[in-house]
């Protein structure tokens, strides 16, 4: 849309909407005739949901295109991935519940591990603790350079986030990362010529920083990427005249929700917890953005049982999502993650709407294969929004 | 999308992509409860690779646009050919192996009929011989004009390319051809200022043509259309880091192939032929375009069975194909060329996608009405090559 069509429709309305995003939910077969891990899923509260629901597949982005973690969810949120571009490290200082001003600077941070002659041996140090992280951060915090306040969070295990604020800086910089190893970290290099200055004080802290670590046995070095400048977007209050919660136990989605101005609700690490958390604040919210992780975890790890019983998992929490009777409710993925790829994949994902003034159509199970013969037909994610909003009776008509 | 994200997202990988193109595939019943050309045909082994396969329907352009077979090609190669748009003069340049430099102004030549008044009476000359349009290039490749250095080739039976090379050229001119029986052959009209010189140089090329031509029984005229200049496109290299090459036995097609950068294998007359050349060449590119011809020449014609025919001549190589374990498979059609209509539609074409990772459907025969319910879903031909792409794991993750 030329125009933000959405928008200029929103009407606010007493309707709740929530939005249940497993994480990588698609999958693959692991063999020719067999089922992917959603379709083996014991899963009789989506089914029975779906049952009641119009069905579809889900574009993360468009087809043949794989999205990471910030682009799909934007995609789910409305906002055109493309247009709004996150980086990594604008996701990471957000996820740690750093609060960005405006012009900040991030990057996402990982101890490293380099050999003697400086190359790089192991991108995650082993996986250190996260304890180890915090005192390894408290340590970077000692470091001055002038130009900039630097601020470094630990996130989890061998990640952290690091901010630059100051006057004049830019994001346009390269990593150091080198993605690979055997090779010593990059120096930072300016993309545009008001970068340079930026890329000399992040060299610095680097230099520093490899001084102050040299003494680890294993996480003796940082590597940053994913550098990206903080803007400000237009918040789901703005944009949809929704008062927007999100409960998601993992920092990096917490801080996209952030990110468009949904009140982060504090809750616990199981998955039943967060379904308890949104029956807590129900009342109190128009909107909620109910995140799974561990689904696209299992898938990413290989652990195709283990997908499937983080499925099973979370359709035994289902009955507490209806009982607070909501409007509207969507359950789907963000980008599929199959096990047999072990990693993030394109293909499209099922996606279920139930709401009162949905159409449902024939589909009786909630999976890929059966969506497939749903009434939403396949589309691409952007367009979810729009649809809940009008099963939510939250837009109003457009043009007379 | 409004970057080049395929692009952007494009690796080098060892893996393999075969695209086979039926041209004019789709088809259309000859009676109420009948069935398409494709439906009628004996095709074992395409209906096998289907049940292997992911499927849909897929438009050339958009819902109930026909297109030429140029537009239809750069689609499915994954260019837009609303933002690429080539004259048919510069295929026919490129297809009958014509260097074209860049600002060479290119048209397709018809040797054609006129009568005793100077009107039209047939646009072909009744086909001539291709031996006798080399004999008539000749003659017309002697001919000066100021301005221009102008040559003059044979491409099939009665056609015939031309291309203008000077300073200054300009392509925007309109057909001297009429397009219809009766009527005198049209002088070419400048379509912008400074396409005025270029239109008086092809004006008087025509005219010494004719006087040249007079003495010709049949082909006493030539009428010119599709005038363009060339420019060069993001080749398959850049755009996809991918080694292309095609097998095609008619000389547009090879042409198109030319534009972007693939290798134009030799090959034969036949469609078995061209299999064969895809096995002997196998190991020495990454992308194969394999492209068959007479099914769209069948239906040109009307002729339901001929069609039916080439079908089941191309299942037969089916086989070859596969014995050489490519990584995707994708057949489909440019458009469709219903015997019933005799000429191209804007019908959606089959489609089916082969690899491990693509995530089979339900479909088990290749049709039309098979695909309909395939896992593809209906979306337009410039989606193809970023599926392919992923399918083959050549598509790097967008963001992060």
């Amino acid at each position: 849309m030329s125009k933000d069509l959405v928008k200029d429709l929103a009407i606010a309305s007493g309707s709740k909407i929530v939005l249940i995003v497993f994480d990588g939910l698609g999958g693959l077969p692991r063999g020719v005739g067999e089922r992917t891990e959603l379709e083996t899923a014991y899963r009789p509260n989506l089914d029975a949901l779906a049952a009641r629901s119009v069905c579809g597949l889900m574009d993360p982005i468009s087809p043949g295109i794989t999205p990471g973690s910030g682009p799909a969810h934007l995609a789910l949120f409305g906002y055109d991935p493309l247009r709004y571009e996150i980086g990594r490290g604008i996701l990471s200082a957000l996820g740690v519940d750093f609060d960005l001003k405006p012009s900040d600077v991030a990057a996402r941070a990982n101890f490293a591990q380099i050999d003697a002659r400086g190359n790089v041996i192991d991108r995650r140090a082993g996986r250190i603790s996260t304890e180890k992280n915090r005192q390894l951060c408290e340590l970077l915090s000692q470091i001055k350079v002038p130009g900039a306040e630097i601020f470094i969070r630990t996130e989890k295990e061998h990640r952290a986030a690091i901010v630059f604020r100051g006057q004049g800086l830019s994001g346009r910089l390269s990593d150091t990362d080198p993605q690979k190893l055997g090779v010593p970290p990059l120096t930072v290099q300016p993309l545009s010529e008001e970068a340079r200055s930026t890329a000399e004080i992040v060299n610095r802290f680097v230099e520093q920083a490899r001084q102050i670590l040299a003494r680890e046995e294993r996480a003796n070095m940082i590597l940053l990427r994913g550098f990206d400048q903080y803007e400000a977007l237009p918040s789901y209050a703005e944009r949809y005249q929704l008062k927007a919660a999100a409960i998601a136990n993992y920092p990096m989605y917490r801080g996209v929700a952030r990110l468009l101005g949904m009140t982060v609700l504090p809750t616990g690490d199981t998955i039943q917890s967060e379904f308890e958390t949104l029956a807590k604040y129900f009342q109190d919210y128009d909107f909620f953005f109910l995140h799974i992780k561990k689904t696209d975890s299992m898938g990413e790890d290989g652990n195709f049982e283990g997908k499937v019983k983080v499925i099973e998992e979370a359709d035994r929490s289902i009955p507490i999502l209806m009982d607070l009777q909501p409007d509207v409710v969507v359950v789907t993925g963000d980008h599929s993650t199959p096990a047999v790829l072990k990693a993030h994949s394109w293909h499209p994902n099922p996606v279920l709407l139930y709401s009162k003034y949905c159409r449902p159509d024939q589909v009786r199970a909630f999976s890929e294969s059966d969506c497939l013969q749903g009434g939403l037909g396949r589309f691409p994610a952007i367009n979810l929004m729009p649809l809940m909003m009008a099963n939510a009776l939250r837009l109003n008509k457009y043009g007379a």
